[in-house]
């Protein structure tokens, strides 16, 4: 158990960034909308077979660029269990084409209960001897609030398999600092306490690259937090949310990374799903413009920390 | 907004208790397990299938005695897409009988996506112009690591119709206290901020109860913490997991509660849903098993607190 897979497609590719897929209809062009509600009407299923449509299309034209893909799972609850069928659709589809999929869902519970979500989303469920895939993403985001009890059964369950997590550290949002930044008796953050419960997590499933399978969610919309984590908690390998939408530049970014440029996948969703309409691509170009705007992102970010590996 | 219908239910039943709906195919009867698969095959529909057949006997039997149930998602999401369209089916089941649903998803996240969330399990969806339901419970646990930003926009969102939340403030594990005990340099813990966090996202949605439309969760498991919270979080209904099986006696959960008997609703998961195995009761007996374990859980708290309202 290890992030190494996820390591080496950032190496191969040159490209420390991962793809939000977090379809709004909104975001979807409308030919592929009109074409799914002629098919399954103006349903929840309808919608379903959009953002499935839509997201092939990201995937055919980012998988040779990006080592990895990040569905959002609130986008895919909304539009109900036929909204989760596109996400299975999704990650399998990702996987199909080598890409690394991080299934964000933020999960959280303890016991079996959370055993449950590691075996929905990472690992394999058992019916009656049978064995089956629910979602099978290659690592999950998950909320420690609850402490061991809501990690250890992900650890266990994933053990046997080349999978990983990534916990809530410090998170992009204006108001993360309400919880995260208060200080604690002893003068340390809630988040540096939190980051400092991944080291200790991931203590045993540290891979080739140094970095455990226990990764966690720091944001680039606060650098200095971001600088602080990246020197205490060397084993621990951060995803970034909060690049360009939320504000976040290649210079802070940058701060997430170690000597090698490991360390560290920078996440953009809206900047890549949305780049067709930003800047102002015909509709059927919206993978082009995808693929233009990552491999701008890729360029802006390598060109800051250099080679990687 | 507000807890005022659950809170109703809780009145007129007479009887502060919640059935936990977090069906594993081992506490399922053979003869429901067997049907399912005949029909579907040993396969994540025919587990599905199992689970939602399970549940609607439980909820036939139970529907006059308790006043709410709980379906925990991992165990659906747990069987994929297939196990989400049991948790769907099971939450319209359960609101046609007339109980109140807490969907327990722990979910948490910021601002749009977080969004995303409340229209999946407390709203509707919007395709096109027409307008669905996607898993539509009463209200949604969720995990305030984020701070407002994942809070609000289940406020925002719920503002027009009668649902609650219900935020981990002080979770039953043994490993809760890991963070959540932790004092602040203020010499307040982890939880109790939470907690009186709780007290000012609900300011505005507050019933004719006094209680807000946002609760917390607080663990059977932890009397003292129990009692605190009862003190100094006025307006926050409490759901009060950890009877039973994890170690909470009616002592412990009468704390929770208020003068009138209101303030707390406690859970029992395994302790109703797997009566029949514990009791020796014949397979086809299961829901009778449950009834007999409700009334029994209701009647040794009911003897505790007294008469609710």
């Amino acid at each position: 158990m290890s992030l190494d897979r996820m390591i080496d497609g950032v190496i191969t590719k040159q490209n420390p960034t991962v793809v939000g897929l977090d379809p709004k209809l909104e975001y979807i062009p409308d030919y592929i909308k009109q074409d799914c509600f002629t098919k399954y009407g103006k349903t929840l299923e309808g919608a379903a077979a959009a953002l499935f449509t839509f997201n092939k299309g990201l995937i055919d034209a980012l998988y040779t660029i990006v080592p990895a893909v990040k569905p959002q799972c609130a986008y895919y609850e909304m539009y109900g269990w036929q909204g989760m069928k596109a996400l299975h659709d999704t990650i399998a589809y990702a996987k199909q084409k080598g890409l690394f999929v991080i299934t964000d869902g933020k999960r959280n519970d303890i016991g079996t209960t959370m055993e449950a979500y590691a075996i929905a989303h990472l690992g394999q469920v058992e019916v009656e001897g049978e064995s089956y895939v629910s979602f099978d993403g290659d690592a999950l985001t998950v909320n420690g609030y609850l402490g061991s009890d809501g990690i250890l059964p992900l650890l266990n369950i994933c053990g046997q398999e080349d999978k990983g997590i990534f916990v809530l550290v410090k998170t992009s949002n204006p108001s993360s600092g309400e919880l995260q930044n208060i200080n604690l008796y002893n003068q340390k953050s809630v988040y540096l306490t939190m980051g400092q419960m991944c080291e200790i997590w991931g203590e045993r499933y540290i891979g080739k690259y140094g970095y455990s399978a226990v990764g966690a969610v720091v944001g680039a919309t606060y650098p200095k937090q971001l600088e602080e984590l990246r020197t205490t908690l060397p084993h621990t390998f951060f995803l970034v949310p909060g690049y360009g939408a939320q504000g976040g530049g290649a210079d802070d970014v940058a701060l997430g990374f170690d000597q090698r440029g490991l360390g560290a996948l920078i996440n953009s969703s809206r900047g890549i799903m949305c780049a067709w309409q930003k800047y102002g691509f015909a509709e059927r170009d919206y993978a082009k413009a995808a693929v233009e705007e990552a491999v701008r992102m890729r360029d802006e970010i390598i060109n800051r920390i250099g080679t990687i590996g």
